[in-house]
Parts: structure tokens; C-alpha cells; sequence
């Protein structure tokens, strides 16, 4: 066990230097406070309060992510998580993680002066800071739909993209679709990435035509919506397969507002099965993802990490939800 | 809940026929029997057997691997499932499944005729009978190293193939080897496609050299090494791949036999991390698989399953354990 002597050892100063760092103190430079950080977290020290301390701490980190209503996807997810975590003794403290704090702080660093044994990253992007530390951080940390290879304290929970696609394709061409476009999500993501290579995947073993007009980047907003679906329709997709059931329901909108009738000239399927999507109009067809569950996997993994068992992958099956937004295919009017 | 009276007037038949064809009954027909063990399946029937059942039930069913001595790759694999099934009290039977027993039963009615609750599937190749059965199976159901998609009851459990090819290629790129031939498993399996077209890949992203004549496909026996190493060796090959230890062990006594030698001449990595690989001359450079834990794994992947949550994949990281016999590159003096 690492003591904090072998720390002052190791870095040539003294116990009580050490201990400043370890505990805050303001009369030491922030500089030697970050190496001390940094040493500690390099030999594996574990301070007495997080070895003694009866209350178990997790963190969850959110961005990107609307949570605090039940019609937000981010609800349920924290929700399955925390209900999980509380049952097994956690306390859980949930933090909105701007990129301009995970510039100021370090994961690590972080983790360790605040006493958490782990954390589940929500709604991170790419370009997050903190994506590049977690391929080698020594914290137990799950990343919801995202994975970092080759670190075997990081687990990637979410739902299969394949299968998602997949389900909603097959769904499409039993009902005789053949062009299908796909209005996707925030382009710096590797759920949108995945979703997109099993677009082109599953349209080519369908033998369907696909094209780069046919599958474009929007973000979870109006405007892609208003940006896509004329070229779409120009294109004669008769379907439009979008990444979310907020997207889909903008796409409904922007298709009423150019003459097409929801399913009757236009199919539209979403993704995610939040509430709303059963009190649009029309209800809509989409891929549901147990958010609950995904939460409950999401604190199963961390538990799995905490425990050294080097978990990489918890995905659940998604499910499709058929309701009234498709049908056989229309013929949308425009040119 | 399903009654045997819902059953009887389903099939318009009495429920002491019913009745006989759930237990087996001699005085039915086979087709009968069939006919009502399927529409029990469907209709979601539990026997009060399985009901009140004190004893709860799982069954292994396992084909093309050994583990009945720690040196072979199924032992821990077996163990950890046990051990972990036991735990929560259930009663676990291990089956050997033959391409001709597949024939012969269906598996779900297999399944509810001996009030098994779930089954952790070992082996199977694409080939296997029941494979095809899986894709509608109603039964909790956890593939080793097979994945089905779609269907809700069936998870699949193992080590992620892309994070352990990438670990053997980043190792021997670093170590300066640049013509790397990969000897392949099984053909009939999804790793062994998995593992296929990460070797491509992590190749690819290197701007390492690939060619047919550099992967190849063996079967876990002595002759596909004497079968590929020399054409690896024509082809200037410095480093070799193998797909399991055992067949890297093979591999390694060909190499001897050509008059090359590991890792003079030629680096050898093997894959598992069984026991064997490091007592061989010299001991092997391997990507550990974390049998025991897989086993874990499973188990816990089937409580979910049975607890109605619709997992998918639960995956390993491996782990790249360097031994004696990779070096940095020789000159292999074949031809």
C-alpha cells in the first residue's frame, strides 16, 4: 500500500509538503500541487478519507444532455444509474462537465481530490478535453456511446447502432421503400459515425441506392431538419430514417410545410423512443432505447471496473417501436 | 399467465393431451408432442415444475473445445460460469451438443422439456443447427464468441478481437517488424472473421504490407503450421500472428524445423493466454483472454437476460502479455 512517505520520497520533499498538496492547502505553489496530485495518482495512493470513508462516492459527468424533465432522454439514463448506485451503498453526485472546466482541472487529479472511486460520462463529444486523458486513466470509468480502446478501466455502455439501423432499414423495405434518406446527429460523435457506416452497410445488402445527398449531418435542431429534407425529397426518398425522435418530429414539421403528408407521401422513422414520440401526430415508428436500463448497465459496468475486471463493452438490443409515422410509400411531389 | 387450458383450446385439443405432450407422454405422436411444445413456447408457458421448481436450472452446452484439464481453454471458462451460478443457487449442467443432437432436438423445446431456465452456448460454429434457432429463440440464451442480432433473449459474451489484434500489431510495429503474417483459426467462426478483418485493418491504418498470401486461415491443428509457415517465410514475413497459443506452438516448431529461429529470426505471438504458453521454449508472447472472468460474465449476462433486460454484448478488454518471443526483426534466410 503507497503511503504518503513514499510519496515525499519519491519526489525528495516533505511529508507535511505532501500532504498540503494532497489536502488543498493554499500555501504551496498550484505547480507542486498538480505533481503531488499526479505522483499520488501514478503510485496508486489512496488517501485514509477515501479508504475509511463510509459514504462511497460516484460521479456522474453530463454535457450535451438534456436530463431534468422525462421527456428528455437524459432522464431515465440517470435515473436506471442512480437508483442502481443507491441501492449498493453509493452516494452519486452529478456534475455538468464544460469543456472550459475539463481544460481547468484533470480527470484524474479531479477524481482523486474529490474522493470518487469512479464516474459514467454522459453526452461527451470527440473534441471533449477530457477524451484523450481517459485512454489512460487508472479511474473506473464508463463512457455512455462512447468507447476508448485499449484502457481496461473504461466501458463502453450504450445500445447497438447495427442493430438499430438495421431494424429500422429492414422495417422500411418490408413496407416497399427503396430510397431512404438519413437525417444523422451531431457530427462529432462516434454514435453518429457508427450510425452511418451501418446506414451504407445495411442499404447495400439491401442493394438500395445510397448516396452522400442521402445521408448528411445534422445536429439535434430545427435547422437541420429545414437544411436537408427539400434535397432529400428532390432526391426521391420516399423515407427518411432520422438519428432522433426530436429530428424526426422537426422533419414532420418541414414536411407538412413543403405539401407531403405524414406517412401517406412520406415515411418518417425516429430514434430513441422518448415520450413525445407517442404524442406526435402522427404517433411515431421508432427504435427505442431502454434508457433505464441503459443507467442500471452503466453502474453494473462501474461496479464490474471497481471490482479489476477489465469490462470493455455493455451494449443492450434496441427494439422497434412501429406505430403510425410509415407506410407503403407515397409519391412525395416534389420535382 | 399461460394455463395448459389456454394451450388446449388454442390447439383445439383436451388438456390431458396437452398435458401428455408436455411431459412426454408415449401414448401421443411425435408430431403432437411437437406440435404442443411449440405452441407452449410461443404462448409463453411455464410448467409449475419450472414454477415451483426449488432446484433452478442453466445448462452449458459446449462443442469443438476442450476443458477438462486447467491447460485448455474451456477450464476457467466452465469455471467461472459455475462458480458464479452457484452463488445464486442455481443447478448447473454441462452438455456436450453434437451437430447430430442439434438435429434431433429443437432447442427450445429441449430447453422447456428439461425446465432449464437459460443456457451459455460454448464452441458453436456458424454451422452448428441451433445457430439458426437462435435467431427466434425465446429462451435466455449467452453465445461465447457468436452474436446474433435481433433477438432479445440471446447475448453475446467474449474479448473484444479488434483490441486484441491491435495490441499484437502495435507491439510488433514498435518493435520494427513491418511484414506481419497472421495464421487464422477455424474458418466457419465469427472470431475468426472478426479477428480477419482487424489484422486487415490495423494493418491498413500501419501502411503495413498485406496480402492473401499473408493471412491465412488454419484450424487448431499441427498441419496448418506446416502447412503456411513457409509460404509466411517466401514471403519475407519476420513476424507470425497466431490465433491461438496452441497453434503458435506449432508454429514455433516449424519455424525450428525450416532452420529459423524464435525470436532470432522470427517473432511468434500467440493468442489466450493458456497456461502452456509460458512454460514453451522461450515462452510465448500472448493476448490474454481472461477466461474465469468471461465465465463471470456469462453468468451475469444470463441473470439479465432472465431479469427481461435485452442485453446484447458484454465484452472483455484483453490484455497483450510480452514474453521471449518477440524481438526486434531478424532476417529469416527461407528461400
Amino acid at each position: 500500500m503507497v503511503t504518503i512517505n513514499d510519496i515525499a520520497n519519491r519526489l525528495g520533499i516533505s511529508i507535511s509538503t505532501v500532504s498540503k498538496g494532497l489536502n488543498g492547502a493554499s500555501d504551496i505553489s498550484e505547480d507542486l500541487r498538480q505533481l503531488v496530485l499526479d505522483t499520488a495518482i501514478e503510485m496508486g495512493y489512496q488517501s485514509k478519507r477515501m479508504k475509511n470513508q463510509t459514504t462511497k462516492k460516484l460521479c456522474i459527468f453530463i454535457e450535451n444532455m438534456e436530463y431534468t424533465s422525462q421527456n428528455q432522454f437524459g432522464y431515465d439514463l440517470i435515473l436506471g444509474f442512480k437508483q442502481a448506485a443507491y441501492r449498493r451503498g453509493w452516494d452519486v453526485t452529478l456534475y455538468p462537465a464544460t469543456p472550459a472546466f475539463q481544460k481547468k482541472e484533470k480527470y484524474d487529479t479531479y477524481m482523486l481530490k474529490n474522493h470518487f472511486s469512479g464516474a459514467f460520462i454522459v453526452g461527451f463529444t470527440l473534441s471533449d478535453p477530457w477524451m484523450e486523458q481517459f485512454r489512460h486513466t487508472a479511474v473506473p470509468t464508463v463512457l455512455f456511446d462512447n468507447y476508448i480502446p485499449g484502457n481496461p478501466n473504461i466501458c463502453y455502455v450504450g445500445t447497438s447502432s447495427h442493430e438499430g439501423i438495421s431494424m429500422a432499414i429492414d422495417h422500411l423495405f418490408q413496407l416497399g421503400h427503396r430510397k431512404i434518406a438519413f437525417l444523422n446527429g451531431f457530427p462529432h460523435s462516434m454514435i453518429a459515425e457508427q450510425r452511418r457506416q451501418a446506414y451504407f452497410n445495411f442499404m447495400a445488402s439491401h442493394n438500395l441506392p445510397t448516396s452522400e445527398a442521402l445521408a448528411t449531418n445534422g445536429y439535434h435542431a430545427k435547422n437541420s431538419a429545414s437544411c436537408y429534407i427539400r434535397s432529400f425529397l428532390q432526391e426521391g426518398a420516399t423515407a427518411i430514417l432520422c438519428a432522433s425522435d426530436l429530428i424526426a418530429a422537426e422533419a414532420v414539421i418541414e414536411c407538412r410545410s413543403l405539401g407531403q403528408s405524414i406517412p401517406g407521401d412520406i415515411s418518417v422513422v425516429g430514434y430513441d423512443d422518448l415520450p413525445v414520440s407517442a404524442q406526435l401526430t402522427p404517433p411515431l415508428t421508432t427504435i427505442r432505447q431502454n434508457r433505464l436500463e441503459l443507467g442500471k448497465c452503466a453502474y453494473s459496468a462501474l461496479e464490474i471496473l471497481i471490482d479489476h475486471v477489465p469490462v470493455s463493452h455493455i451494449l443492450l438490443h434496441p427494439q422497434l417501436i412501429v406505430r403510425s409515422s410509415t407506410a407503403c410509400p407515397g409519391h412525395n411531389s416534389l420535382p
